[in-house]
């Protein structure tokens, strides 16, 4: 035993795996939390995967599948028999399900439904029609609903009659709907402690509840949580009937998920799925093709250099401030795309708002870029102790700082208004065009004063 | 009434402060939601927005408080007369309170403390004892608590009694304590839908439940959360004292915050406190900190091109490669930082595992390493018909990219287990070791080729 609680993880989960005993795994995994077991599930080989999936119980395997990344779920999902992988769907919440269907190709997603129960089925093929990102996407099938006329008395025995299954259930709200199934009223769980037994439900709901619509996007959804503390909102389509529920914690997990995959984008790891545990190839090849599109950028800056070829050549010391007068105003452009980035975001200012940012902008520019521009124009002045050399640094400098911060504070909203997203496309922007404004600044003033230099 | 719609809202609040009307003001504020009330706000100046508090009862005030930014709020508490802000405290839930007047000086904070109600000031001064980002920090003190021998309907009366006031809690839990206000057991709101009302809660609650200790960080109540999925958790001191609740929202919340922080700072947007609404002098201030700091590590960059500018005066050819090898580098190791990021949040690689991800870098960073310098050393052929010099930077790129890959990769690693955090620092350091690199591989090279080029 001593030995066993050295081992990492994976490795005694990869031993379990070779013992083909399902209850000892079983018990394994329940020992461990679900970052542990996500870990070690992430570090098994392909065929220890689909074992590991096979010798489990389907509703023991779906507790594997909901602690691990939906990418690295659909790729076992994928490799397993379509009964098999239809069993362990059918343990998953209705969410999940399209979460998991999705993110496979056409013909396996259509194989796995196929093999599902009917009625799962029919709701599968449901849900995968709405995008994954509004709430029919994000929505849960799983919710309590009841007639007008149904007395207190009913539901508790209904709660009483369904407890294990509703356990899994986020029981806060009960709906009420009528016979076209469409949404009457909401009742909360304390709504029914003091009413008497027999009291009708129709008499006790709140009429014309808050409901979100099926196609509401994940930021009106993120507003209506903000707005209103509830711990779930029922979702309805365009003849109000009531379709599913949608839990602020899908909200929060669902923008979570953008705000990775943003990240990931802006550090140009494009569609955010890479694993180091992919073939290198794979990884290799997912990296170059944005790398490949980055060398064009750079090739259009640095084009502005060839240009100039014959003024650096005579004053070679400019090569050292090239990349410094281009870094420092990225620099400077940058802070000026996170300040509108967060106002954005708190909505202390709006995308059409162009003239109130420029104006804020222009004068913080002005300010920096003078003070940045002494101070490297009197390092490159004290260095070769030529003026005129601190001159063209520290203006182009100056120029490069006001035209970058006027940049950054506009892109974001720019972005905005034509639909874009500001967190992923904002920074190398900005870095391209201010690359090349910053060489084009520095070689185009030492080239009007290149007698003096 | 078509003039006035045409209006911005801070333009309409700006008018209705001037006219004194506290009853139109509040109707219009509850006629405009959250996000337009902060943007209204944000907008009015010092003397208008200290005007709206003051026209305000406390319990109107209190939500506007509550729209807007912590930042903001303390800055509009901060220029009220102590007994004012004190009142509008008073509405606010604890945590808020604690957040606000941790935001202010000590001296501040204090004075507005002695104005309120004893028992709130009391609960108050006990609440700043805790770290912000705790359970401590983050926790309510409005919870319902009750005595193991008190029966059902007890609890009953009490919800009944004091309805009013439960509305803004978030009843979801009961919690049972002993006469030393110690933890003793949870009960659902819907545990008392179906027993007797003469049942004694002693019997019916759920012994030992799940609670965190004061102290308990962020990442543990993340962590808490992730794997439970309840509406609430109790905070318990060292002797399992019941002293708040801390709901998921509040979790998510501060770690909304945390990130917001953390994407400013990498942007040089230090403290995360600048809105456009500050003072000129005081923003540009704030970002040029900052930045002169950057100029430092680019001198450091930069003076590997000054130690080698014989070469690049004889090639001058070189000056157009030098930004794009060390652009290009860089962004191949912000890929590798963006992947081990994400891995380490996802809990798929921990710290120490320096060989694993070195190893799995390596082999990439040869791949892309090649192909990337194949490429650009292909374009410097053809440019200048000279393929030493296609030799020199593409040979330059591919080792540089293999550097930047594996410090990407190693960085956000190396960074957490000194305990620094990864998305701060790991692209700014990356850079500027990839700039330096960057310059020294092209111009050595360049250099050990210099009869050829």
């Amino acid at each position: 035993m001593q030995n066993q609680e050295l081992k990492k993880p994976w490795e005694q989960l990869s031993e379990l795996v070779r013992t083909d005993d399902p209850e000892q795994i079983n018990a394994f995994l329940n020992s461990i939390n679900p970052a542990d077991t996500a870990l070690a599930v992430s570090r098994l080989n392909a065929t220890e995967q689909s074992r590991l999936l096979t010798l489990l119980e389907p509703e023991d395997a779906a507790e594997v599948i909901e602690d691990i990344s939906d990418t690295q779920a659909a790729d076992l999902i994928e490799d397993l028999p379509p009964e098999q992988a239809a069993a362990i769907l059918e343990e998953l919440d209705s969410d999940h399900v399209a979460d998991l269907l999705g993110e496979l190709d056409e013909d396996d997603a259509n194989a796995i439904i196929e093999q599902m129960d009917p009625e799962e089925a029919e709701e599968a093929r449901q849900f995968l029609t709405y995008a994954p990102d509004t709430a029919g996407g994000l929505m849960l099938s799983e919710y309590l609903d009841f007639r007008a006329d149904q007395q207190v008395q009913d539901v508790l025995d209904d709660l009483q009659a369904n407890r294990e299954d509703y356990t899994y259930y986020d029981v806060q709200y009960l709906y009420v709907t009528d016979d076209y199934n469409r949404l009457q009223g909401v009742l909360r769980m304390r709504d029914l402690l003091f009413p008497s037994r027999a009291t009708k439900l129709g008499s006790l709901m709140i009429r014309n509840p808050y409901k979100v619509g099926v196609d509401d996007s994940l930021e009106a959804l993120r507003n209506f949580f903000e707005e209103h503390n509830l711990f779930g909102v029922p979702v309805v389509d365009a003849e109000e009937k009531l379709l599913g529920i949608v839990l602020p914690e899908a909200v929060e997990e669902a923008h979570q998920k953008q705000s990775t995959q943003q990240f990931l984008g802006l550090s140009g790891i494009i569609g955010g799925e890479e694993f180091r545990s992919m073939p290198l190839l794979s990884r290799a090849g997912r990296r170059l093709s944005w790398l490949s599109l980055n060398v064009v950028l750079n090739i259009a800056a640095a084009s502005v250099i060839a240009l100039y070829q014959d003024t650096l050549a005579a004053v070679i010391a400019l090569a050292v401030f090239l990349p410094m007068v281009s870094d420092m105003s990225g620099c400077s452009g940058n802070q000026a795309v996170a300040v509108s980035m967060r106002e954005l975001s708190l909505g202390l200012v709006r995308p059409a708002e162009i003239m109130r940012v420029l104006g804020k902008e222009v004068s913080l520019g002005i300010i920096n870029g003078l003070a940045l521009g002494i101070l490297l124009g009197g390092v490159a002045y004290f260095w070769k102790g030529n003026p005129f050399l601190g001159l063209v640094v520290g203006g182009a400098l100056a120029v490069n700082t006001i035209v970058a911060v006027c940049l950054g504070g506009l892109i974001p909203l720019l972005l905005k208004r034509i639909k874009l997203d500001p967190a992923l496309v904002s920074s190398p922007l900005l870095t391209t065009v201010t690359d090349m404004c910053g060489f084009f600044f520095v070689l185009s003033f030492a080239t009007l004063m290149l007698d003096r230099l």
